[in-house]
This record gives C-alpha cells, structure tokens and sequence, in this order.
C-alpha cells in the first residue's frame, strides 16, 4: 500500500492531473507520498529492489511506523496548503486513530520542516525562476488585507451559510457515495474500462472549460483600476479577455482558464462587489458540483479539498450577492465562510479545519464566525450521514476502528463474538514442526494464543492445570521455520540460545510467506520452542466484557490482538476462549454475524424517527 | 477542589491581584474559574448550598465531568488570551490526560462560545465604557503591521534565541522549584505566615515598580511621532514622561507603569529600535525575573503565562538589541520569539504554545521561526528537567499519571507490585452487613473486588471453582447502606427489586461517608447481595504483565482501578490476585516500596552520563 512504486506513481500522477487541469485536490496525493516515503523509511528501504538500509530496522515495529505515517500525513497537508499546524491538526483529528504527546511534537517537528523547506524554496524562486510556483507567498488565499467589522445582527446570515453549508455537504456525500458505487463496478471490469473512464473525465473536462466561458456576458473594466491589470490574458488575474472586446473582460474564463489555485483566490478576493455576474457563478458553481463529483473515482490521484472548496466558495459568494443589501460582511469574505461550511459540512472536522482555513486566509479576525459556521455545518451534517472519509473508508473495506462503539455493541459480549467465529487454534508452549505448519498453511491467523499444559510451578502442582502463556506472531513463527530453529526433543530453550540466532531486525521482518519455506520429513518431526518468541503478557479481556468495551480498548491503546479468557476459574479448562482482531471489532463484521443486532439497530433508528 | 466556595475566591482574588499590578498572569485563575463552573454544572450545583438542579445529574459521571473540566480549562485560556484555538489545543496538550474526537468537538465549542461573548463584549464596550477592557480588540499583541523577510542567514538567531530560552526556561524550573518548596514550608506554618508572605511581596512589588524608573535615563522624544504622542502621562502609551522634562520620556516608566499587558505590548513594538535604553531593559528583565520567581507561591490566584512572557520578551528585546546590526529582523519580533521560547523552555508545550503566540500575535508570516524556536527550546530543556507544570504537579502530590512509562517499569511486573501492598481486600457477591460496614471503616479503597464461590453453572460444576464477578465502588455500597437495602437470608436479588429502589442518581452521589451510616444489631446480621452493583466486566491485567503496559492502559483507557488475574488457572485459587489505582501507577510511590528500582534508575542516568 505504500511502497517505492506507489510512490513514483503518485508523484508523475498527481503532476499529471494538476497540469490537466482535472478539478482534484493535490493534498490527497500529497499526504500519500508523504506516507510513502514515512513508510520506506520506517521499513529501511523498498522491499523490491534490495535498497534497505539496516540501521533504519530501528523504526521497523508497528508504533514507530504508525507514528511515521501520520507525521507523513501532516507533513502533506502541510505542504498542500502551506499550513503546518492545520497539517498536525488534520493528522490527529482524521488520520491518527490513538494519540500520544510524543506524537503531537513529532508531527509539529516534521511540519516545522516542511515549512522551513518551502520557505527556503520561495525564497529561491522570488525572482519568478520556478514558474507559478511561489506565487503569493507562504499564504495561499490571503484574505487579510480586509478589515473584518461585524455586528450581532450579522450572526443570522451566518448561521445560514452554515445550515446550508452542511445540508449541501451531507448532499455532496450522498451523491459521491453512489457515483463512487458505480465507479467501482465499472473499473472491476478491467483496465480498459479503467482508461476510457478517465480519458472520458479528462475529455468532459476540457470541453466543459473551454465553452462554457462563451455563455457568460463580457463586463466593462472598472475604470479605476491600474492599467494593464484590466483585461489580461496572461496566465493569472482576476480579468481575462478571452472574447470580449478591449476594455471588457470575461469573468467565468477568468475563473476557468486558469489553476485551481488562481480560481479560488479569484472567488476569495475581496472588496469587489460587481467584479462577478451571478449568473457567471451559478455556471462556475454548477460546472464544479458536476466535476467534483464525477472526477474524484477516476483512476488517477485524487484528494478531496480543493473540489469542496471551489463548490463552497462559489455558493458562499453567490449567497454574499443575494445577501449584499443586508449585511457588512465582504463577498469574498462569504466566499471563505461558504467554502469552510461545504468542508465541515463534508468532513465533519473542527479544528484542524479552523486552523487550515486560518493559515489559508491569514484572516484572525475571521476566526470566530469561521469558528461558528463550522459548528454549524458539522452538527447539521452529522444528522444526515457520515463524514466523506468514512463512508470511502467503508466502501473500500479498511480495517478501521469507528471512534465510537455502537450503542447495541453494549448487548453483545466478547464472549458471544468468539463463539460465532470457526474456531480457536491454539498452540502449545513446544510444539511440532509439523502441527505448527499445519496450523499456518491452514489458517489466515496472524497471531495465536500459546497455552502450556501442567507446567504449573510445583508449590501450585496439580493435575490438568494449564497456563496461558501469552500470543505468538505468525511472522515470527515463519522467521522460526525459516532459520530451521528446531530441536531434537521437548524441552524449554534459553534465553541466550534464541539471543544468538535472532536479531531483532530478523523478528521485524514483515510479509514472510510460509510457502517459501521447504522443510524435510526429519525436520518435521522436530519440536519448536515457541516461548521466547511469545508475548507473554499480551492484553487480555474476561469473555462476559462487552464489544462496546473492547472496542475502546482496542482504539486507546491501538492494539492489533486482545485474548479472551474465561469467566470460570476450574482446572481442566482451557485458558483462554477466544482471540479478538480489529477486523472481528468492525460494525458490519458484526452484523454479517449477528443479523438479529442489525434488526434492532433499525428498529431503534425508526424510534428516534418517530419520537 | 472545584467547589462554590472556590469560585468566588478565585474570582475576587484575581481581580485584586491583577488590580495590585502583581507578576501573575490571569490565565491561571480563568483556567480555575472555568473548571469551577464546569465541575458545579456538573455536579448539577453546589454541595453545601441545597441549590441543585436534578437535571443535571445527568452528567455526573466520571467522563462527562472530566470532558466538562477539560471545557473549563479551554474556556478559561481561551478567555485569558483571546486566543481559542490555543486555548482548545492548550486543554489537549496539557489538561487533559487523554484524549477522543468527541472531546476535541465539545472544548472546541466551548471556546467558540467563549469568543463570541468576548466579541460582544467589545463591541459594547467599544466607546470607551468599561475602561480598559476591549482596547486593543480580540488580538492582545498585535503585530501584524509589520512585513516579516527573512533569509536563511537569520535563522541563526533564531536557533541561538531557541538555545538560550530553553536554557533559561530549565533554570527557570529549577529555582521556581527550590523557591515554591521554602514557600510550602512557609505557608504551613499557619494563616499568619501566609498573609505575611503575601503582603510582603506585595510591598515589595510596589516598591520596584515605583522605584526603579528613577534608574532610568531620560530619552528624547522622536520628533517625527504626532503631537501629544510623547510623553504622556495617562494609563496607557509607550511614552511615559514621570520624572522627565517635557520633550522627554522615562523608557522604564512606560514598561512598569502600566499595566502587564501594556508592557507586553509595548516590548512587541514593532520599528522602535531606539525606543528602549538597554539599561532600561536589563533593569526591567531583572527585575521580572526576581518578581516571576517569588510571586508565584504565594496565596493568590496566580497564573505562570504572563510572568514568563515579561521575562521571555525583554530577554528577547536585549537579544535583538545586541543582534540588531546583523539581522533582518525586527526589535519587536525578537521580543516576541524570546517570549515564545522561554515559554517552550519552561512549560514545553509545541503545537498549543504556537497557535497562541499566533493567535496573540496575529502574524502568520512568523510562523515558521516560532516553530523552530519552540521546537529548539523544548528540546534544549527537556535535557535538563520537567516541565514546570510536571514539577508543581509532583509538589502538590496529585495522581497524576505520567504520559510516558519509565524505562525501569518494563522490568517490574504488576503481579510484584500487588504483592508489594499490604493486603488484598475481596468480598462475596452475597456477604455480611457485618463484614461490609468493617471492610469499609478500616480501609481507604475505594474499590473492591467481589468474588463467589462455587457458583459455576451446571455443566462445569466442580469443587472449590471460584468465580470472578468483578468490581464494586465504595460509594455504591455505602449508597445500599444508607438506604438500608439488607436481604434476611443469603439470595441473589431479581434485577427489578434493584430498580425500584435505587435511580442511576442515586448511585452517581459522591462523596458519602461510612461514618454517616448507623446500623442496628439486627442490621448487621442481614445480607447484601452485591451483584446488581458490581460493574462484572472490570478491566484486567495478567499478574506478568510489565508496569509499564499498565501504565499505557491506566493512561490511555482512562481508568481508576484494574484487577490483576493469576496466571495459572487451577482450582480453588483466589481469581484475582490484586488490584491497581492510579496512585499504585505513580513513578515515586513504586520507587518507595521498591528501593532497588530507583538506584537502577541512577545508575542508567549516571551511565548514559558517562557515554
């Protein structure tokens, strides 16, 4: 998922789809090249072209590389819009799925850099040596030259572009799930499909661009304004010729045949009031409604951001032209507050989304209605469905941990989940070579309870007792069979013997195949000491404990593997009844399982319709 | 902690203190104030009052009333500095000790709701009608009026400013840390002792502050400023006169003559290089740091952000004096970045500390450098000690959990530490009133585990099997004994017969003595079946597993006890072997009943020393 060539791939594709103009956001692609590149250097290197550095092992366990790719998420936000501390933000609101205060300084350390980075380019590029690039700064949509001035009275039209803001978004999302559904039936049926699909977008795209300017009518330059700077055909500027006469501009090509970028600093610009035909927004809004959402399944690179953006600033400002006589509140200023409310109307964020849109806009004083409106929008969103994130984490199958449990998860034990599941391999302390390959050719398990039988410490000796020994990884199992650790007979090994043979880079190694690994008939027979390799303290829960419960667990403390023990304390019980993974944790797993919980979800959600 | 009572103190005591012109800072007592209100709303009013409001009882439980606390304290920053995103940020880095999206959703609201009361409150008060409040408007430093450019030469300053404030900051802790220990010694030793104290500093206060500007040289006022500009004499402005000749001003008069937020602002002046004699702030500096080192212990709401901001920005201000003439940057913003790095270097904080220097500032083009100087500070005096809040924390002796599991807690397992406490307390699912009212008069806990006997169901029925039923609170049972809820004979109760008597109110009281309960003869020969009031799904730990996994759990899930289960499963044996609190988790209270661990400690300390 994230390797060298997906990260290759990335870069040329979201060049690719920048320059063609598609209406995709390039944080999207941006954070995933930033995970990339957190995940290569977490593993020492791409796994395919023998390139690994082996004093980067260090980073090779599950939390450093967790911490890695979220500082990789921040550091492409961050790079995306020029916000370091809205990139944290987004890190930890969407991305991460626990949080630790180490983490929060190490997101902020690689976001620092970034910065630092891109300073240092602009800096370079100042004297126009790198094409558009550095253009208007470290600031994007640089709003702050207004001075915001707003009564009480302007709180109304606030709390409107709010309300609509996250009926649109809730809509938005709706509509994107279903195309997203359609999309995905279509690219199943091969790359063909895959190709002209884009090459379709692409198509409708261009076209779309170029005519549609033709409709909007050619208004006269403001006189004054400097010469020169009404019309321009250049490649920026708010006033384009195209195809009207000297004197006059088009102000749908303006916004159109020019970066996405240009388009919405455009729509953002402030104290002018005529400088856009509504009729030429309405075009603009309903043009990009289509685009966002027909272009974001294509195969090609893809975030989210700037498409909501170009929507929501177009309805902010459309809703600033029909609110203009009653308000002191800037058009451009609509436009920001329009585009924040389709985003937290979308993506249900707070935070990270008031600090990005504060560090796009450099606009402080705009803080508290931005504050407002986002509220706004979120609450009303979250009425209608989920965040757009989730529902694509849903539609691809992600084992990711909702934040809350469900309320019917609180009438369901552990226990109950376990007992539905096939069955419970368990190994024990010394084992076969050949039960243990067995085991792993048969199952998808990637970690199994070790339990001992009579192995109890003579003060407490007595017959069948048995003892849980802890969990064991399959890949370090694998790691095992392939150094063909085995002994002759049963018996417990020494630290200093597995010390010598493995490393703890060789237990870090990930997607070890057990089919690479041939063994013989006599190697067969030989016994595996699984106890040094064993987690011997893993976390446990008792089986009455409910999945509302273990799914906290799992989420606080970011666990892959939780065993289940039994309530009962009685010899010649097995000590432990079951082993829990996210996946087993997830919603619809559940519901494949337990239809009747679906039932009552829906019966309760009919209740709270009625009531 | 949070009482009525409390509230009102805090209320008048930083208004006096503020009023003294004393060196504290009012972000303290907001952030008390705030928790205050939040903890009565949650609580649903005041205790010793009668004034409660049973609606609210509705929140009073364990993670509701922390959520509500860690919206108080976000509130009161947000109050303090007009600053809400930080004050959001500043409850998640530093109050709260864990942490869920819903959480980030409500502070978020709160300080919203912050902002837009504190804007109508300065437009009210916009025409001058409740004296100083409201100048300035919702930025308090604002210095946004000057263009920062920097070049890659300047970040060398920079990095010494970073080096110099974490240097500062540590020394800072440590002498804060020695003169808080005498205060304590002080201040038990009686309320005479305490106002002596109080009042001594005061005087002395008062003294330096009136005093010291006749140390300073008179300058000449710039004559390209407008008229009446320089010198004034009213409360505000940068150009004090007092004893100047006209045309003149007193440079330290105008810092210390004013209120602190005046001399804040004034420090952060931006384009005033001669403004300030270098006598004058070296005097000032001086001064703020005898001042910030021996107010703070004293009796009275106090606050650390400001005392650290006045020492911060004229350590700063010298900084950019002596730089000045190899650098770019501004008098002003070296104050500033002093400001923000001795704050970095003393509280540690990154992301929270940066977005409100940004929020104060209203500069994002400083963004950058404020992130290397904080990074750069923390990391300069995390080498040293704590953060000072950790340091006032360990002096007052609060459970409060350390985000990280020190590296010797691996090597203890929670099965040593609970066999370490003097004894484990279980009781029956069915037991004695007898045996109840006595565990709870002679222990503290406030927790016990409940345990039955050879209560397994049929089909496992064997001889001797115990069963772990779970945990049941102090507060509970003394609820049951209040109401006098006694069984005549040993039965388990029927759910309905508990639902009937107790409410969910009823059993989220707190704060109910044993001691308050009488009990007949008769009484304490009858039953209580513990059952319905046992949470039967506790979480818990094997008896090998490390300290340091505990700790990660305690911190992460948000706990106040585990239970530790055996390792072995044998019958007859007790089905818990202990159980962990908080203050169990805490690093010194280990290190007592475990000597041996803090020489370890020393001697890994002494050893990376050596290295």
């Amino acid at each position: 998922m994230f390797g060298a060539s997906t990260l290759i791939v990335k870069i040329v594709g979201s060049i690719g789809v920048v320059s063609a103009g598609l209406d995709l956001g390039k944080e999207g692609p941006m954070v995933h090249i930033g995970t990339c590149i957190a995940s290569l250097l977490g593993q020492g290197g791409p796994d395919n072209y023998r390139l690994k550095w082996r004093w980067l092992r260090y980073f090779n366990n599950d939390r450093d590389r967790r911490d890695l790719i979220t500082c990789g998420a921040a550091s492409g936000v961050s790079a995306a819009f020029r916000a370091p501390v809205g990139g944290v933000l987004f890190a930890l609101e969407e991305v991460a799925s626990w949080w630790r205060s180490a983490l929060l300084w190490r997101t902020f350390f690689s976001t620092a850099m970034v910065v630092v980075v891109l300073r240092g380019f602009i800096e370079f590029c100042n004297s126009g040596k790198c094409g558009l690039f550095g253009k208007g700064g470290l600031i994007m949509f640089d709003v702050s030259s207004v001075t915001v001035s707003y009564h009480v009275m302007d709180l109304l039209p606030v709390i409107v572009i709010g309300i609509i803001g996250g009926v649109l978004g809730s809509l938005y999302n709706y509509v994107l799930h279903k195309v997203l559904r359609l999309y995905y039936l279509i690219n199943e049926k091969g790359r063909m499909h895959k190709v002209l699909l884009s090459v379709g977008v692409c198509l409708f795209t261009s076209a779309c661009l170029y005519s549609l300017p033709f409709l909007a009518p050619c208004t006269r330059c403001d006189p004054s304004l400097p010469e020169n700077a009404c019309p321009t055909s250049g490649r920026t500027g708010n006033f384009k010729q195209f195809n009207c006469p000297d004197g006059y501009y088009n102000d749908l090509a303006s916004l159109l045949h020019s970066t996405n970028d240009d388009a919405v600093r455009n729509i953002f610009s402030t104290s002018t009031p005529t400088e856009f035909h509504p009729i030429s927004l309405l075009i603009f809004f309903a043009l990009y409604c289509i685009l966002g959402l027909f272009t974001f399944g294509i195969a090609t690179p893809s975030g989210l951001f700037l498409p909501i953006i170009l929507i929501g600033s177009a309805y902010g400002r459309l809703l600033g032209l029909v609110m203009g006589p009653y308000t002191n509140i800037d058009q451009g200023l609509y436009a920001v507050l329009g585009a924040a409310s389709l985003m937290a109307g979308s993506m249900r964020m707070t935070v990270s989304l008031c600090v990005i849109f504060l560090e796009l806009t450099n606009n402080l004083l705009l803080l508290p209605i931005t504050m407002i409106v986002l509220l706004i929008s979120k609450t009303v969103g979250d009425t209608f469905n989920p965040s757009i994130y989730e529902i694509i984490l849903h539609l691809k199958g992600l084992p990711f941990l909702e934040a809350h449990a469900e309320p019917w998860m609180r009438n369901l034990t552990v226990g109950e989940l376990a007992a539905a599941k096939p069955f419970l391999v368990t190994l024990c302390g010394i084992e076969k070579v050949s039960r243990v390959v067995e085991v792993l050719r048969n199952t998808t398990h990637n970690g199994f309870p070790v339990v001992d039988h009579g192995v109890i410490p003579p003060a407490e000796q007595q017959s069948g007792a048995t003892e849980l020994h802890g969990l064991v990884l399959r890949t370090h199992i694998v790691a095992v069979l392939r150094k063909k650790w085995f002994l002759p007979q049963r018996r417990r090994t020494e630290e200093w013997e597995v010390r010598e043979q493995f490393t703890s880079v060789d237990l870090a190694e990930r997607d070890q195949k057990i089919d690479e690994v041939v063994l013989t008939e006599g190697e067969m027979d030989m016994y595996i000491d699984l106890h040094p390799f064993t987690n011997s303290t893993p976390y446990t829960v008792v089986e009455s404990m409910s999945v509302a419960k273990a799914v906290v667990l799992f989420r606080q403390v970011g666990l892959r593997h939780v065993l289940i023990v039994p309530k009962y304390q009685a010899a010649g019980m097995s000590p432990v009844v079951g082993i829990l993974t996210r996946q087993d944790l997830r919603a619809n797993n559940i519901l494949v399982a337990f239809p009747h919980l679906a039932k009552s979800k829906e019966r309760e959600k009919s209740r709270v319709g009625h009531a």
